[in-house]
Parts: C-alpha cells; structure tokens; sequence
C-alpha cells in the first residue's frame, strides 16, 4: 500500500504508522450518526452526534500535542506552533488544513471526514519524519459546513467571515422550529459569543482543504491517467446560479378539452426540461432541474402553472450565462420566465498555491474546477491563500450513503497532504 | 330571441315566459356561494350554500306544485304526476330531467345549475302550453355530484343505485376531518338514513340531464354548422383510466454530477410527458399528466425519482389503450414503469333515447359523445333509459369562473328539453 502512495507522491515517503492511525480514525468515525436502516449518516449542527464529534476531535488533538481554539462560530482549529507568534522576517500567520464533520441527510462517510482524518494523519506523518515546521500549522473543522439542519451551506466559515451575519444565523429554524440560537444554548454554548471573527483568520495564511471528489472526473480514464490520478488539485469553485421558472398555462377539464384547445403547462414544462439539458451539453455546463410545483396539480386537471428550479454551474460565467439566456429564449415562446434568484461568479483559489501543490505531487496531477461549494471557497474570498486536494471518486456520487473512495486512494490522499503540508511548513512564507 | 329559438327547435315554440322564468330562476341563483375574490363557485355538499341551494330549489318546486321527495342519498326528486302510478297498459315509471346544484373549488356557473334551472322552465313551458303529460314528470336536483368535498365524484346517484355503499361514504373525510356522516348530521339529516334506494330507480323510466358542454366540440365551425348546434345530443360518455407512472434515477450532486454520468428522472419524465402527448394526438384521444411527485425534490439535487399521474380518455376504448400501451412503450427503457389505478369502460347512453333525442331536435342536430361523468352516466348503468343535452361552450372551459355559455344558447337549451319533454311526456312509455 505505501509503496504504491510513494510510487505516486515520491517526494515524501508516507510512514506506514501514519496511514494505520488514518484507518484507526476511520474506524473509530464509522458509527457515530449512522443510520443503520439507510446505512447513511445524519450529523447535523448543534446535534448530539455534533457534539460526540466535536468530542472525538478534540480528543485526537489533545492525544497529539496539539492547542485547540474555538472561533465565534464554533469551528475548532487545533495549532501546533503558536498561531500568533510573529516570525524574524515580521511574517505571521500559519497553515491550516482539514474539512468537516457534519454530514447532509443521509450523507456518505468521505464528504467531509475523509478531509479532517487525513489532515491529523498528516500531522502523524510529519511528526513520525521528525519534521519541525518553520511556520505554525493546524487542523480545521469546521462545523455546519453542509447547512443540513438550518439550511445555509458553510455556515462555519460563513460565520467568521462576515458572510452570515449572527443575526440572521441564530434565527434561523431548522425543521421541528428550534432556532439555531436555541440548538447552540442546548450544546451549552453561548449563542451571543456568535459573529464574525477576523482575529482567528488573521492566523490563517493559507488553508488546503482535502476532499473527495464529487464527481467521477478523476476515475474518468478518457479524461486523466489512472495511474496519476489518485487525487487532484482544485483550481477553482465554478460559477453557479439558481433560478426560478415560471410556465402558464390554463386550468381547463381533463376528459372534454381537445388537445388543440389546452393551453398545457405540463407540456411546456417537459419542453424546456430537455431545452435545458440540451443547452447544458451545448455550452460545456452542468444544468439540472429537480424541484417542480404543478397547479393545480389534479390527476383530471390541466396544469394551469408550473414552477420549477434550475441550478446551473460549469467552468466559464459566460458560458453558464449562455445557458441560462438560451433557457430564456426557449421559453419565451411559451410565456414562461426565468428568473434569477442567486449567483455567484467563479471562485478561485490562489493560482501561486495551486500551481505548487500541482508541483508538489508531481508530473501529471490533475488540475480541475468543481461545482461544489467549500469553506475553502468562503475562506478563498476572504483574501486566505486557499486550495483543495480532490481524492478519486469511482462513482462520482455523494451526498447518498453509497459514496465511496477506494482505500489505496484515501491513502493516496494522506501522502499527498503530507507532501503539501511538508512544502509549505517548511517555506517561510 | 325566442324567434331564433323556434326557427331551430320548431316543433316546440317555447312561451317567452318560459324564457323569463328561466332568466328571473338564473339571476336568484347567481350570488349564491359566489366567492367575490375569484368570482368562482364554492358549493360542497353539505355546507350552507348547499343548504341554501336546496331550499331554493324546493321553493320552486312547492311554487310549481311539484311534489318533493328526498331519496335516501339526499337527492332532491320533485314530481309532477303520481310517480307510483301504474298506467292502463301495466307500464309504470316517468321521465325525470334535470343536474345538480353543487361546484367544484370556484367552479362557474353552468356546470350543474343549467341543467336544473332548464329542467324548471322546460316544466314552466309544457305548463304554459297547457299540456297535460301521460306519463309522470320529474326535476331531479343531485347532490354532490362534483365530488369537491369528499371526493366522490357523483357521489348521490352512487349512492343510490349502491356503487358507492353508505358505509364507504360515511367514512369519507373532507379537508378539515370532517366526515359524511358528520357533515350530514350537522346539515339536519340522519346519516343512517343514508343508502342505496332501489325505490327511487324504479320510478325513473328515462332521465335526460341537461348540461353545459365542457369542451368546444359543439362551438367548433369544422366539426359543426354554428346555426344548429347550440344543442347537441349525448351518446355515450367516453372511456377513461387513471395510471400512475413511476420513473427511476439516481439521487446526486447537481454541481459535480457530469452530464454523461447523470441518471435523471426529470429528463425522463418530460420525454414521457411529450411521448404521452404524442400518442394522444396520433390515437385521437385525450391524454394529460396534471400531478407529479419529484424525490428528493431540491432546487440542487438530480431527482431520484418522479411520479406521475396519467387520465387518458376516449371515443374508443382501444383507441385509449393504444395511447398507454404507446406510453408504456416509450416508459420501458427508460426503467420506467406505467401502473393502471382504474378503468372505466364506454358508458352508452340509451342508443334508442338518443336517436330520438335528435330526431326531436331536428336534422343536423349534433350528437356526440363527453370525456367526463355525469349523473347521468350512473343511471345509465342501472338499465335507465338515459341520454344527455350539451349546451354550447364557446371557450370550452369549465370547472373554472370563467366558465362561459351564451344566453341565447341557454335559451335554446331550454327549447330543446321543452321539445324532449314534450314528446317524452306524450309517449305511452
């Protein structure tokens, strides 16, 4: 197994105890929020399993030596090294790595984990080479990252950012009505501690986030070297937008109606679904459809209004435009209107930090883009030197408790955060 | 006005006192249940517009001299003529005409109280021509024929003839949990009372309903010559069926889910929304998916699956099982599966009742068949004689507050079942 990690990321060779403290980890995560009915794990803010993760962290941190703090939002960040001390050349700032823990409903193991248990074994890795880093490091966990409970994605980081304000935060309700300013009191946190946080990411100069990929890119063997491809560098978060629309039609009986009088929203609806798909694969772009409200939604009645969501992404903001435009002028025709309801142009991490983790894992490492949305994005606008480490997905699914990576590149992944974290404890940044 | 009645009608001059009834009985009616906002009609059964409607209806009839009985649905039967009589030939029996008072959610106007009002004034003009019927004549009022409240569509001749058991009905719920038999209650009646009602057929030799027609079949200047088809003639109400279609996919990420990786139950579901419509049109049927279901139904999640809901009808019934069996065609390779939940074959009205019918009426007179229930379709099962007048649609629509017919094709339907009822009250049935 190592042989193999080293064959791929020669640079630094991973001690074989660094990987069997990463499978301890795993094992020891398996269980906690896992349903056992759906085999899917449901770890959601402010939970009980949150807190018996927050728990499990802390834990492996202290067993490490290492110094955890608690931003406003509740995200732990566990240092090795003084995250405030100022260096000889009046540099500060340190190197942060890790992901999170929580989990969407019914969620896979990786999305989230994967990033956190390879970041503490990379620790073990460069603490097992005797490596003394030149600039402090730390582990990240973010809490909140997947927004299952209260609906915001990236909360965490939102949080210390500014992005979330705690206002709107902590009156926001999850499902059964309990707002997350009461879910935070429960966990037995105080919620007016809530609110942006600059003074911890001003101890952030550079955050790599590990992750597994989301898409079945890197298993593509048209697309990339099997043998190279293990785990990717993320270049970028695609540009992404929602919009609503709206399709009329005219309520009228189903049974006495000619086809040639209905004015059907139903089939205007079904046209544009494949005008959509059709424009997605026009312009290099990802585009889905997946919520639909039907009036007034009667087996024996003609649709008289159909509303449904489009969520389009892809690399290039002019081509997700054209999608969108080309979408407009499908339904134009037909009445309906497309309206945007958000969007967010592309982010990109540091194009410096990208290119030498590319260099770090040497010849061959894919570089790619990704429709996702990170705390590694929300920490990448806020100035933070930020990237992201893909690892091989073979199905390209996840969020759904089938979400799987292979072992051999799990593994592959830890080399390749041990190498990227090698490199940059030891520059002086 | 009456002129251009008696120019298509003319073997029944209608009195225009007839036609001033009609219209003074329509302006009662018109604020009745009326909501102000939407202008649509909202008359459930057993509310106090349904109350209101009854009582009026029984104050026309007692202002007739028509006897009322009440059969053991609540339906409202008012007799002119001893209903029990047995004739010198040993024949027994009479001819009922009439609809129902009730609506759907703001339905219009037509759907229902033309019927009844026509039937009233129809009586007003064999009264004003002075003559003296040889056979008991009827204005039967149904209720609940819409179904609206509890979802029963023609639920009191249902009743009656025991397609739908009392003990079914009294356990019907409405939206807010109140049952049949409570409603019934509260509205002043014994629901034990409730039940089949062998008696009340057996007094009803031939029932003609009077309906506003619900498509344009009859303002159609291909199908028909506009000057004689402001009344056309029922034949049969067409065959129809209900299956639910499910179509499978696989739940992933709307961001990272490349297009060439996606299995996506809305992709499929619009193909077989445009198959289905295609098939419609090449069998001469109508078709309509007015209900759809998408799992797990967010704005950024490729659905996992949709379910929907086919009605299907027809003036052939091998005609409509072309339509799914073309669907279930189209659904196949999709893994797409197409379920039947009911089927209710061709239902002929009296073909003997309908020639005469149109014979009544005079040459050209249009007869056609209707893709939707009425009462008048249940009678025809229990071996009633039974038959239908449509009224001219010029938009087709119903079950809406738009729902329109002109005065003079009222008028005119009112001289057509004046001429029905003539020629059926001078007949030794």
């Amino acid at each position: 197994m190592s042989a193999a990690v080293d064959a791929q990321h020669s640079r630094v060779p991973v001690p074989v105890s660094a990987l069997r403290s990463f499978d301890a980890m795993w094992a020891e995560l398996s269980p906690i929020g896992r349903d056992t009915s759906t085999g899917g794990y449901r770890r959601y803010a402010w939970t009980r399993e949150d807190h018996t993760l927050r728990d499990w962290f802390a834990g492996q941190c202290a067993a490490r030596g290492l110094d955890l703090a608690l931003d406003r939002a509740g995200n732990q960040w566990a240092w090795w090294g003084d995250p405030d001390a100022v260096r000889a050349d009046g540099s500060t700032g340190g190197v942060a790595v890790g992901s999170h823990l929580d989990s969407v409903p019914d969620g896979g193991a990786f999305d989230g984990p994967l990033g956190v248990v390879s970041a503490l074994a990379a620790v073990d890795a460069l603490r097992a080479s005797g490596l003394r880093p030149r600039v402090p490091l730390a582990v990240a966990c973010f809490g909140d990252e997947e927004g299952a409970r209260f609906g915001i994605a990236c909360a965490g980081s939102r949080l210390i950012t500014g992005a979330l304000t705690a206002d709107r935060a902590l009156g926001l309700t999850d499902a059964d009505g309990t707002t997350m300013a009461e879910a935070i009191a429960a966990a037995g946190r105080d919620p007016a501690s809530l609110g942006d946080d600059p003074e911890t990411l001003a101890r952030v100069h550079t955050f790599v986030e590990l992750h597994v990929e989301q898409g079945r890119a890197l298993a593509d063997p048209d697309a990339y070297d099997q043998s190279s491809s293990a785990v990717g560098v993320g270049s970028d978060i695609w540009p992404h937008g929602r919009w609503r629309i709206d399709v009329p039609g005219t309520a009228n009986h189903a049974g006495t109606t000619r086809l040639e009088d209905r004015d059907d929203a139903m089939l205007k609806h079904a046209a544009l679904v494949l005008a959509t798909r059709a424009a997605a694969t026009r312009h290099g772009c990802v585009a889905t459809i997946g919520k639909v409200r039907v009036e007034p939604g009667g087996v024996n009645a003609i649709a008289s209004h159909v509303a449904t969501w489009l969520d389009a992404r892809g690399a290039d903001e002019a081509a997700v435009r054209r999608v969108v435009a080309d979408l407009g002028g499908a339904a134009a025709p037909h009445g309906a209107t497309v309206t945007e309801e958000s969007w967010t142009g592309t982010t990109r991490f540091d194009p410096e930090l990208v290119e030498r983790l590319a260099t770090t894992l040497g010849p061959d490492t894919p570089v790619l883009g990704t429709g996702a949305g990170h705390d590694a994005g929300i920490l990448a606008t806020q100035g933070i030197s930020s990237a992201m480490l893909f690892v091989r997905n073979p199905t390209g699914v996840s969020h759904s408790p089938v979400e799987h990576a292979d072992p051999a590149d799990c593994h592959a992944g830890v080399a390749a955060l041990t190498a990227v974290l090698t490199d940059l404890s030891e520059a002086a940044s």
